[in-house]
């Protein structure tokens, strides 16, 4: 276990009782004996040290202590990947992908393409949180991203608009063919804070979609002439957005060619 | 389908007879007509053009034009991934992902830390060859990866001192620490023709394994503070050298900071 993440309900305190799954997974699976202790995180980020003080046959009792509010991952840029809907259980497979690279929140997509009309939204939700409360312990991505709840396509602009008021942001499509001559590198090179990454279902973004995305100030990004899986391609564009910003001070812009200067301010704000 | 992969044994000629899955794949799966065309390449990435002649109740026979040697994926940089070997089906899913990443070739490694004994190796190899041609005609990765025979993990810099000799080479392999103050965007302006990226298995790369890497000219990378699970390592390790190698032109390394000067550096062969 590398960070355990407390109950969504859990509002501080210095005890914390657990039951049920909880208690089973720290006594029972990971054998944890009284004395024991371990790094916790909250749904919020706030990391905490926790110590089991007594174990029973039904649940456990665990001291907690708070930390400094220093995350590892404090400064860090935060992303936002809309996916569109893709056919079957690939969902399951994205968000755990996409909580590894570090992913703050993900907001599932209904696109014209998207095959799925997401019967038991509220059931499929609810498991892809579990899926990512679940890849969050394995990968010590400290804060628990945010499972939106299904937004239609031409709701991306408002919703990224009213994420992280104040912060700088910038949306990101990813298409299939270069529509730009714009790189990630010049996108990223704006300094933005907090960032969309735009995915596309198996059968791509439409038309009209692409149209309504670059109105509202979105700009498209090119991974290369290979046809990704719908699947590959949100861990793709998390990787390179990732490790362009996590090497920012080891590169500039390529200079001496003017028509690339463009790119280093796409810097607008990516929703009205 | 993106684009067929012809048999192994393909040796050109103007008439191909195909039968058993291939001859289901296209006249039952794809209910291919008389007449009927689409691309197909051979193992070594040549391109082709094949339009149905005829088809029987058991076989068929294609017309095969060849096209023009250039490659669209031509002066890409060759990337060659030694994985080293996880848990269960895990090195399906990667086998997967990576040749929609175009690794031009995939090596299994049993390392220190790898827990599978890998019974049935040949077996085993058959299975990953199959999810490598299927990956491609999905993907239109264009060349055909080769699947290695496993090797051990001391095996590694031979191995790759021998493959496509002449080329300009890099080893590049993945650490959970930061281990030098060293970037991708160093490592990779220098130019490098073939890169090959070690990712270790769920335990980790042992210390005598780094040590060993480090001595023959190997470099390590740093993907950011989070664990990655096994399957996805290899992900964002082909990912980040991809973008980075696909924005080249876009980025120079930093300057006024004479430390990462060294980074510029590091073609020294990885292989003795």
């Amino acid at each position: 276990m590398k960070v355990f993440v407390l109950p969504a309900g859990f509002e501080g305190g210095d005890f914390l009782d657990l039951a049920g799954d909880d208690y089973h997974y720290l006594c029972r699976v990971r054998r944890l004996k009284t004395g024991g202790s371990f790094p916790a995180v909250d749904a919020r980020g706030r990391e905490y040290h926790l110590t089991l003080e007594s174990a029973g046959r039904k649940s456990c009792r665990l001291r907690v202590q708070k930390k400094g509010s220093s995350l590892p991952a404090a400064g860090e840029e935060s992303l936002v990947l809309y996916q569109c809907l893709p056919k079957g259980a690939k969902f399951d497979m994205i968000v755990r992908q996409a909580v590894e690279l570090g992913a703050a929140r993900i907001v599932p997509v209904r696109s014209r393409f998207s095959v799925p009309r997401l019967t038991d939204a509220e059931g499929r939700l609810e498991r892809w949180r579990r899926i990512a409360r679940e890849a969050v312990q394995q990968s010590g991505a400290y804060a628990l991203p945010e499972i939106s709840a299904p937004v239609s396509f031409d709701g991306i602009p408002e919703d990224f608009g009213e994420s992280r008021e104040g912060e700088k942001k910038l949306g990101i499509f990813f298409h299939q063919n270069p529509l730009a001559i714009s790189s990630l590198h010049g996108y990223l090179s704006s300094g933005p804070r907090e960032i969309a990454l735009v995915v596309g279902p198996e059968g791509g973004l439409a038309d009209e979609e692409v149209q309504l995305l670059l109105k509202a100030g979105f700009v498209p990004a090119y991974l290369g002439h290979r046809v990704l899986r719908t699947e590959t391609a949100p861990v793709f564009a998390a990787a390179a957005v990732r490790i362009i910003l996590l090497e920012k001070e080891r590169w500039n812009l390529a200079n001496g060619n003017r028509t690339y200067q463009g790119d280093g301010d796409p810097g607008r704000p990516s929703a009205g």
